[in-house]
């Protein structure tokens, strides 16, 4: 999905693949808790590992990518064997699943940035694009299990991806390496969204009205 | 919506309607239990009746089955009808109207399969958006309603359109004639459906954590 | 977005400006009322601004009108800054509110039916479209919100839409002036809206089957 060197190109694939599973687990996780049977954990899994790329796709006149490649279904099916087979061990690996995440948080919102910038569209276009990569997944999780949106309430995610965005917009105008600018914004990502959660930092609610 | 002989088309042409009256019908009641107005009951029969359709046609880049014909709106319109003139009495109709849909879910199935593949894709995307085409309507009524997706936790549904897909896809990997290919998947998908239904056969649930 | 002579094009821009502001006033509104953060709330006021024309352009097969101009996201963070800051204030406003809102619903109803005619679809879609782009905003916010959407049950919104793009299209075809009919429809949505919030008027409920 990014234009870099042959020697990036495994590791990216690695943090890809991590991060689809991490994100299909998230969802079929929560619908578990809602007592989903196995069509629906899947479809919920497959809603965050593929629904904010495919929202993104479709606005930006492209096809959805997961149907070039069945990488992404098949990593899905996986996540579901995971958690029908290991229901009881999952919260145990609570910081795994927290760590995969966030890097397909990180990886998600750059790939996001990155296509819409070869389709030609404006910077501040592209970073909405990558925060809608990231997150719109999971916003989709939420409204199919009848939720309200958690990272509407509670979590610093979304601004991770819109603060990375702003970062790699910056360092791109500033002249810096592509390559540098990505890994930059990457690792922004990553260490907002960790730093976050360790220190719970999160944005001022909105004041009601009484 | 597929390439069969005339003496098929007049045939089609029924089961489209009724299949699409049925799925406007299971809007409405739906609304009508939530004390919707008239203008909320016509958007969700209209979901359910397009929106499965209306999903795989946005994915698949092509302009919406509906904007080149008025007749699902106006099937639409006349289950609308129906319902505000007969609301006593649909609930004695009710093995009719489950007829009905399940002749929709297979043949919105089998039309979904075979549009995907005329785009050129491959079939086991085929295989998804046919299963889209089918039940992806009924979900997005139930979010519409504030309703958990009835799909996700109770029923065989969406398993009858992907078990029909998966037949329909060895059918012709053997060899077989399409034209045999798909009337084999329609009446699979019919009889599984009623079969579930009939034998109280749903998916194991997914198990939680606690 | 409107053919129209360069005397009216201030005013339209005007117009926009002022039913944009009112639109994401209401979303970030009814996100403070479930105590969304502020990034929920900017999502929810971004989401009835541009929601109903971006599901336009999407189903229409072009880029969403709000890739090419910031103005629309400007817009929006403006409404956000002053939900915050005037947040005990907004209240005394309601009528100024529901009085730009529904300057709002009737130019981008207009909007949408023209650029959909531009598109080449039929006037029956075109009037679907129009209704999406004034109505379907609000759906999306509820729909996020995890509220049954509001103008299903309550109030008349689309169906001053509708009876609006009816009677854009009765004049065109009676042969009226292209800028006369945009007019008279644009008005009459007003009108309509007006007088049904005043005077309390809205559809029929479905009847239950109990």
């Amino acid at each position: 999905m990014m234009p870099t060197e042959d020697i990036y190109q495994p590791l990216l694939n690695v943090i890809e693949f991590l991060g689809t599973f991490a994100f299909a687990i998230s969802g079929i996780r929560h619908a578990a808790a809602k007592r989903f049977d196995w069509f629906g954990g899947f479809v919920c899994g497959v809603a965050v590992a593929i629904g904010g790329g495919t929202l993104r796709d479709i606005m930006l006149g492209v096809t959805p990518f997961w149907m070039t490649s069945s990488i992404y279904l098949i990593c899905t099916f996986m996540a579901q064997m995971f958690v029908i087979v290991f229901a009881r061990s999952l919260k145990s690996l609570d910081n795994t699943w927290f760590f995969f995440d966030t890097l397909g948080l990180a990886l998600f919102t750059v790939a996001g940035l990155q296509k819409t910038l070869d389709c030609g569209h404006a910077f501040w276009v592209a970073i909405i694009m990558g925060t809608i990569t990231g997150s719109a997944g999971g916003v989709i999780r939420d409204v199919l299990l009848n939720n309200v949106p958690v990272i509407f309430q509670k979590e610093i995610y979304a601004m991770a991806s819109i603060i990375g965005g702003l970062a790699y917009w910056a360092l791109v105008e500033l002249g810096c390496d592509m390559t540098i600018s990505v890994i930059t914004a990457f690792l922004l990502i990553v260490a907002i969204r960790i730093l976050a959660v360790k220190y719970h930092i999160s944005l001022p609610v909105l004041r009601g009205e009484e």
